[in-house]
């Protein structure tokens, strides 16, 4: 295992601060937890916007605080979920009474561990509203899931709901535009390799030299099959063909669509995607209002990348395209 | 090799044509030629900057291309120099008449192409000045060298110069500045793995699973010696010390961090690297203004990352905090 780290068991609690200080304008640590807020939180007068997972999907979820987005990310161990009272401790310091919204990717941890994070909060006074998100069309259940994964798609959550929020929506609202977003988005990747935890020392899963995994999750889990390395184009058409495959678009959509690289894959081989991506949606007559390209929920250094579309409609484009100051959307 | 990629002979052609697709409000693909221009140019009264090189190390060049920074990006083959004749296509298609602006970073073949075309475009009437980046202190001489290398720290001088020209500045201010950048960045990087170029197959140096290279280059030329993988915080004494050493600080000064993956580095290790910079820095007394953390000149997938130190005063802190609007700058 080579990696740039200090102590295999610290990374998370090391990463953290390396944030912060990266960033101390927009981000502040929360003493004492793997929690990270909003320079100014709590908001006045604002719904405050929580998610958060197990780390090692950088820059998710710490990489989406700020304004306009989260007011909060919780991290846990590597692939491992955050624990309730983690949880607890970032919705109590982003609470300014008018409630908090918990985005949470469907992994049976971390619903389990957010909801009884909520009920804690809740005994407390502070109101609470959770979406799941599940945008993987890869599997219906599989390694640490009921249903589908939730993957790079969970990122538009943030932005759209995180932009609802600073407008001014109120707890129902912003719970509204999230599950809007969650119907509206769908996701599927693809790896090449696979990553370590450092805590572990060695690859997740073996995979020869001349194969690929299609529909892995961002932990390695298993996707629907195991073939040799396709070229670019033929990876394209099989994920668009499976993401659309859940969508109903009329001529008359526009679709946002996030191409994400999960650690090791050069932008280089992200934007070949594209190309490809670009030239089979165009055919199809599916009408491309803004594309993104680049790292936005990773699996450690995974070579591979995953393709989300979201369908979507006057008010998640302007969600959207709202102002947003945090570490890594753009 | 793996690569999501169709055919190796194409990666350069296919990637400006997925860049230009993702980005259109910000990009225009030159048709016919390697270049990458500003959607709007020429800007009437400005003056241009055009920088470009091998590829290889996106999102340099063209994801700085934009409004505030690069007017034209010029990609050549992976790893390999662009042609006169393209340079001079990007500068014709930029120049209002206010001259052009070259960023070369400095290698022996950048260098010889961007001077050729500098003299078809002198021949041709346009004001050309040019900037030689050499930030890399880790060895004088090297493969593809005469002198330093150029690396990471010329973002900072498409960055710098970018908005000083986007300000109105003249063809001798925005130079000056640039060479005010130039002489204040100094940089140095390791490397944990080798990379890949596409038309090759195989990675361009073997190093094994227990060392790293010290001041390698960017397209994985030799540094200054190989040793056992060491600790983030190991690495950050090495690199810190490297490059203050070729800094005059004083308690006074101010300082941009730039801390570049190389491609396959998780942000999890950019940012516990960060963590050991920012305390060895705040131990010696160096004032940190402003950190930059990501990806920003990788060498395909290569494991490792990059150190540079910007020493600021106040035009250059003003000019770095300018708005931008490119696909890769933030």
């Amino acid at each position: 295992m080579k990696k740039v780290i200090n102590n295999p068991e610290a990374v998370v609690h090391e990463m953290i601060e390396g944030m912060v200080q990266a960033y101390p304008d927009k981000l502040r640590h929360l003493e004492g937890t793997t929690v990270i807020v909003r320079a100014d939180a709590p908001v006045p007068g604002k719904v405050a916007v929580i998610s958060g997972g197990g780390s090692g999907h950088e820059p998710s979820h710490a990489g989406y605080v700020g304004r306009g987005m989260l007011d909060a990310a919780v991290a846990g161990e590597v692939f491992t979920s955050p624990t309730p009272d983690q949880i607890y401790e970032g919705m109590k310091a982003i609470d300014s009474g008018n409630g908090v919204l918990m985005v949470i990717k469907n992994y049976t941890g971390d619903v389990m561990n957010f909801e009884m994070a909520a009920e804690l909060a809740e005994a407390e006074g502070i109101k609470v509203a959770k979406v799941i998100v599940n945008d993987d069309v890869a599997v219906e259940n599989s390694t640490f899931t009921t249903g589908r994964r939730g993957i790079a798609g969970t990122v538009f959550v943030h932005k759209i709901a995180g932009a609802k929020a600073e407008k001014g929506g109120s707890l129902e609202e912003v719970e509204a535009v999230a599950n809007k977003v969650i119907s509206h988005v769908k996701s599927m990747g693809i790896a090449l390799t696979p990553c370590t935890i450092p805590a572990v020392g060695k690859p997740g899963f073996e995979i020869s030299e001349e194969e690929m995994e299609v529909g892995m999750g961002i932990h390695g889990e298993p996707g629907i099959e195991r073939t040799k390395v396709k070229t670019s184009h033929e990876i394209a058409e099989l994920l668009v063909e499976k993401v659309l495959a859940e969508h109903q678009l009329t001529a008359e959509d526009k679709v946002a669509v996030l191409i994400n690289g999960l650690g090791a894959t050069p932008l280089m081989e992200l934007f070949i995607f594209n190309k490809d991506v670009s030239e089979i949606l165009a055919k199809k007559g599916v009408q491309v209002y803004k594309t993104f390209v680049g790292e936005y929920m990773t699996s450690i250094e995974m070579a591979g990348l995953s393709l989300s579309i979201l369908k979507l409609d006057d008010e998640l484009t302007e969600l959207l395209e709202a102002p947003a100051d945090t570490a890594a959307w753009k």
